[in-house]
């Protein structure tokens, strides 16, 4: 008999009724003899009515109140869970994030956890009952309740794993799983059984948005074994682990993309030593996000130009904020190309199999792709293409690394 | 330099517009030099709502859950507030029931607080701060979350006050004051500029529901002035203090009344010592609130007839529980009479004035207004009359007791 860390997402206690559907999946596991924490996201819509209303009073209301305001969410959710539980014969009790004892950094929005003290959880759980815990908050060592960002809940259900030494901690969203690609795009797009947290990361970094970042590397940094699964539909989800025990024999294990890509080159920079750093923090400053980075220099005239990917909603701010620094950047002037997507293959094989990349290369070529872009790290590679070939190139490599064979689960 | 504590309701902070009129009432007091403690309720319909998710849920939620469930319509108030006031260049903090040190006796739904610890408070008033805190809500020893029961808000403004040792505490509500009686229905009523703890008592328990009791009784044990004012209109309000000072002359000071009444008969209950008590224990078993009492004997038979006064909504599940109990407390049958109503005259003076209840029964005698019930406190007299006359009564009432010349304010 071990300790479980269910997480639920919005949608998946986005009213009444499913969040009866949660207390049945939470029941079934203590059905099989395990002690069950289930931590849950505030109900679908509410977080967006909360900040609507925040947007009200202030464009930039305090970080502070907002925590305040958005940890009602949570809150509303694991009373409403904890009912529903009690409702249905087994014992329970709703803690917010405070209260189970999650202590953070003193930082609003954006913290993160320092500690969690599991006494009360520990206790509640020998007595028999499932502990239902608000995800995405916590407080300080002063008693200021803090929220942890994006992400948040699975992160506050992998802490908790780790901290209670679960078994496992299951992460039940509106997919089935992780997938060598995404289905809704991808016909032969196939789940993978288990992926590695490295891999996962990647995944998750370039898009596929099943699970945070965050989440997986706190996984990987205490080794807790996460289950992506649907909340819906019993059926086996995807395992991230330390090391993906299948499908060894993939290079490549899955195929993210992303559209809405836009390269900015900046021509004719001075060559002063950091230039290069002053443009990205600039940029930093501005709340914009740069992905590659790719730069070139010109023998002849000693400047340099400097290729970068953004997010295409970002181009008006960073063509203002770089036309507001022009003088102190010293550049001649920027081109812009949009209507971009990145297209990326992850898997852990690849640091043993140095022809992966050249192997991409050339399946895009033979289908008269060209590459703007392309930025390498051990386990993936990732690519950026004019958008209107985007899905002919994910097809291609799909095709290509043989992900069609994984077996159908 | 004092403190001030302002408590306003949730018709008062039911919309972002109307919270920004509550910031703007606080600052004023800011502004007059004051350090100020505003107390909120959660808004509008929100309570509503979220007992309607609860009840969606179970028939019985839980109390704990309950308690979890509805102190996020406060908090969600409290935050909306102190964004507000930091929009209008206000210092503003806001704290939970738990984070203002507001602790209660462990017990859900209906807590009494035992406790408050102001350091907190203290502190941020002295950095110049207005300290917005959640109304109906506190926390156990054990780090429980509890709420205060009916007119909680009330009860923590009051609590606040006399904690903080505040120079006054304000209600701000939906009507501008106190009453003579209700000026919807009796267009010679007129403001009180003051009353006495113990006349609002009265006047809160006879249904002018402009304060909870509990936060009058409060206020009156640690002598702390109220006022009730209009959250609105920029009016004088009444203040409620040990002594009323003013309208010293009046005997009566107001009406009220109450309709949807009942009167039930038990006849020919058996005289045995401890039937009564077994009445109404029975009936307070099933929550149903008995207000007037008279017992009557009939020498010959050694049997009593036993009348009280109900709301009429509580008319069936009395008979029911009442014929449950039939063989146990051995009576004949029950006699009702519905369709009645309560009126009653209140005024500190009344101790002084002996005369005053035998008044009352001859304006009502001689408006042809019979009298089905009648009890007496030291600074109250109640009547039963036929609903069809309460106004009559009323009227009459306030017109012998000459509240029309009450200066209008």
């Amino acid at each position: 008999m071990g300790i479980i860390v269910q997480k639920f997402g919005g949608t998946s206690v986005g009213s009444v009724e499913k969040i009866r559907n949660v207390a049945e999946r939470a029941i079934e596991e203590v059905n099989n003899g395990n002690q069950v924490v289930v931590v849950v996201s505030a109900m679908g819509k509410t977080t967006d009515h909360l900040v609507s209303m925040a947007k009200e009073i202030s464009s930039y209301p305090s970080k502070r109140e907002m925590d305040m305001l958005l940890t009602t969410g949570e809150q509303i959710t694991i009373s409403l869970l904890a009912m529903t539980l009690k409702e249905l014969g087994q014992e329970a009790i709703s803690y917010t994030g405070w209260q189970a004892g999650i202590e953070t950094e003193p930082i609003h929005s954006n913290a993160r956890i320092m500690n969690i003290e599991t006494g009360k959880i520990l206790d509640q759980l020998k007595q028999g009952k499932i502990v239902v815990v608000a995800g995405f908050q916590g407080w300080t060592a002063d008693g200021e309740i803090t929220t942890l960002g994006r992400g948040g809940s699975d992160t506050t259900a992998v802490a908790l794993a780790a901290a209670l030494k679960a078994e496992k901690c299951d992460i039940y969203t509106d997919v089935t799983g992780v997938y060598t690609t995404d289905p809704r795009y991808v016909e032969g797009a196939r789940k993978l059984l288990s992926v590695s947290y490295d891999e996962m990361l990647e995944l998750a970094n370039l898009g596929a948005g099943v699970l945070h970042p965050r989440a997986v590397e706190f996984a990987k940094n205490y080794k807790i074994p996460l289950q992506v699964r649907s909340s819906m539909e019993r059926v086996l989800g995807t395992i991230i682990e330390e090391e993906a025990t299948m499908e060894q024999n993939l290079v490549v294990r899955g195929i993210a993309f992303e559209d809405g890509i836009t390269r900015v080159t900046i021509c004719g920079l001075s060559g002063k030593i950091g230039t290069l750093s002053t443009v990205f923090t600039t940029l930093a400053k501005h709340h914009i996000n740069v992905d590659i980075i790719i730069q070139s220099m010109t023998q002849e005239q000693n400047s340099t130009s400097l290729s970068f990917s953004i997010k295409s909603d970002d181009v008006k701010e960073t063509l203002k904020v770089l036309n507001t620094y022009k003088e102190q950047l010293d550049f001649s002037h920027v081109e812009t190309e949009t209507d971009l997507a990145k297209v990326s293959i992850v898997g852990s094989g690849m640091v043993s199999n140095p022809g992966v990349a050249a192997e991409m290369f050339q399946v895009l070529a033979e289908n008269d792709i060209q590459i703007k872009m392309v930025s390498t790290s051990e386990i993936k590679v990732s690519t950026v293409v004019a958008e209107a070939e985007m899905l002919k190139a994910v097809k291609a490599l799909h095709n290509a690394f043989n992900l069609e064979a994984v077996p159908a689960v």
